[in-house]
């Protein structure tokens, strides 16, 4: 039998228990394949009046699952006020992912799937990693440059190559060894994660009509292209630069797998003109499976009942799917 | 009676003469207002069957459109051949927009809508602008820094406050003065062709997640903030600077009139994400209506019957929406 997922509950304050509370009463008649929470009881307690059930295993998770939502406790969290964070919430948040990705790294759980922190509250706890990402990285023995996010969408998957830098300075940071490695991790993972044999990717130019020659802009003839050359010469199937703009409308998103965009905001606002709802966070590069919503703690309504679990329940339903593909190619 | 709507058939080897003639195949029962187009007949007859009628004065536009194309004939034009471009099709593109633009200003024409022109080839013939759009403006005593460029599809408006840059210069270039001067013209533009009173303008941010206040660039403090409380003093309905991937999706759009955004892609990715083949290229901030369907000359197409008229008829719709509403607010 396979193993369960593991949920770490994210800020106890924030919609993290609430999203994985009402992502158990969608899935356990079976929609969604099992999964345990990590964290403090009460967290759900205060957000929810179905059954929580404690196990000492990640074993009994699936044998839990169908009357209850198995919870393996993480108790250092202090008085529970959502919508109000605290110190105390964010090093449960802490211990709680740290127990989490233990358990996966394990074998226990079949994958990782975590619910939003806060930074801001975990950087005043002495958090040093600059998110949940780069310290699952850290602990899975995988240098975080090497760790790729990836969004995911229904009828889309983008892949932002720079990511939290100012966007000013993202033409000096961008270099040939970061697209390719990139690449190459993108293509391994999807391949890994989704069963796709040869994953087709689609480049975005950096500048406006991809740099129209040079006429534009240079990006794409000094960086993108000679990646683009030693990606086709490693044997992937790759394509582009293409212009952003025409890129990411339904006929252009049947012709490629993933689109590798060359900044945040490139890769970040088709994906969420689309998929607002329903985006989904998967950390390629990893000896795990690894998948979160791609959203926030949204303090201003936990406790409120108004979080929609949505993009959790695709988090959850993508992880299993990832955990399973990597299954039969295990075994296969 | 108002007047008809100028077309100029823009390249005659481009698809423009075949998507002007299958939008008055599509308009002419009355589904569209009146028009009538500036060019060589013969670029319509290489591509299209149906009746065309020569007129001398746009007033007769009206009473022929429901039985024939009106054309005003620019003859300039040598051997037609759909798909291959010459420097004798280039020089009667730009004749056939000069007599439309200047029968728009005089007022013969309600409003001027432009197909696609190629702009390799107008520069080889000693075209000095960088565009049909600063052509039109210079024609109209406008400087072109006061032109604007607003992207339109049915759910969307999008001005992008600097166009055909590098991005790596954006940054550099953008200053609090182009922004308030943009948002000026959008806000007086929208009044006037839309009739929306006090449009709202929500300002996209520069950096991912809006620069985080400060923590990921500082352009929103620096530039962008500085410039919307400029437009409050001056009584505009502004808001943001805002997240850019969070700013498109349907809940998002419902609150603001037109998406400010200060490079090209960031406008033009949702906008062509949403709407590819509907998008309006619509000019504000002339004494005219501009409008012009957002694609180019599609020369590898030309001549097969396989271009779509969806933006043209959008263009159409739009101009004469906006021609309507100039002259209501004249008559008001």
């Amino acid at each position: 039998m396979q193993s369960s997922l593991a949920v770490a509950l994210g800020d106890p304050a924030g919609i993290g228990p609430e999203i994985v509370a009402k992502a158990w009463d969608y899935g356990h008649d079976g929609t969604l394949a099992p999964f345990f929470a990590v964290g403090d009881a009460r967290a759900l307690q205060a957000v929810w009046s179905g059954p929580v059930q404690r196990i000492a295993d990640p074993r009994e998770a699936a044998r839990v699952y169908p009357e209850a939502l198995p919870l393996i406790s993480v108790e250092d969290a202090g008085e529970i006020r959502p919508g109000q964070p605290d110190l105390e919430g964010a090093r449960c948040s802490l211990d709680s992912l740290e127990l989490a990705v233990g358990l996966t790294r394990s074998g226990a759980a079949a994958g990782l799937v975590t619910a939003p922190v806060s930074k801001a509250q975990l950087y005043a706890v002495g958090f040093t990693h600059p998110g949940q990402t780069e310290f699952i990285a850290e602990r899975c023995g995988i240098a975080r440059e090497n760790a790729v996010m990836m969004l995911v969408g229904p009828g889309l998957k983008v892949v932002p190559i720079t990511t939290h830098v100012p966007l000013a300075r993202v033409a000096e940071l961008l270099t040939v060894e970061m697209i390719v490695s990139s690449a190459l991790t993108t293509a391994r993972g999807v391949q890994r994660s989704f069963g796709i044999e040869s994953p087709r990717l689609a480049f975005a130019g950096f500048n406006p009509h991809a740099g129209e020659s040079g006429a534009i802009g240079r990006e794409e003839i000094d960086i993108v292209e000679p990646a683009l050359a030693i990606l086709r010469a490693e044997g992937l199937d790759v394509s582009g630069p293409f212009a952003a703009d025409t890129l990411f409308h339904p006929r252009a998103r049947a012709l490629y797998d993933v689109a590798m965009c060359l900044y945040h905001d490139q890769a970040l606002i088709p994906l969420k003109t689309l998929y607002f709802d329903e985006g989904v966070n998967m950390t390629l590069g990893l000896p795990v499976v690894r998948t979160a919503p791609d959203h926030g703690t949204a303090f201003a309504i936990a406790g409120q009942n108004r979080a929609e679990p949505g993009a959790m329940i695709a988090a959850l339903r993508l992880a299993a799917q990832a955990a399973s593909a990597r299954h039969e190619r295990a075994q296969g």
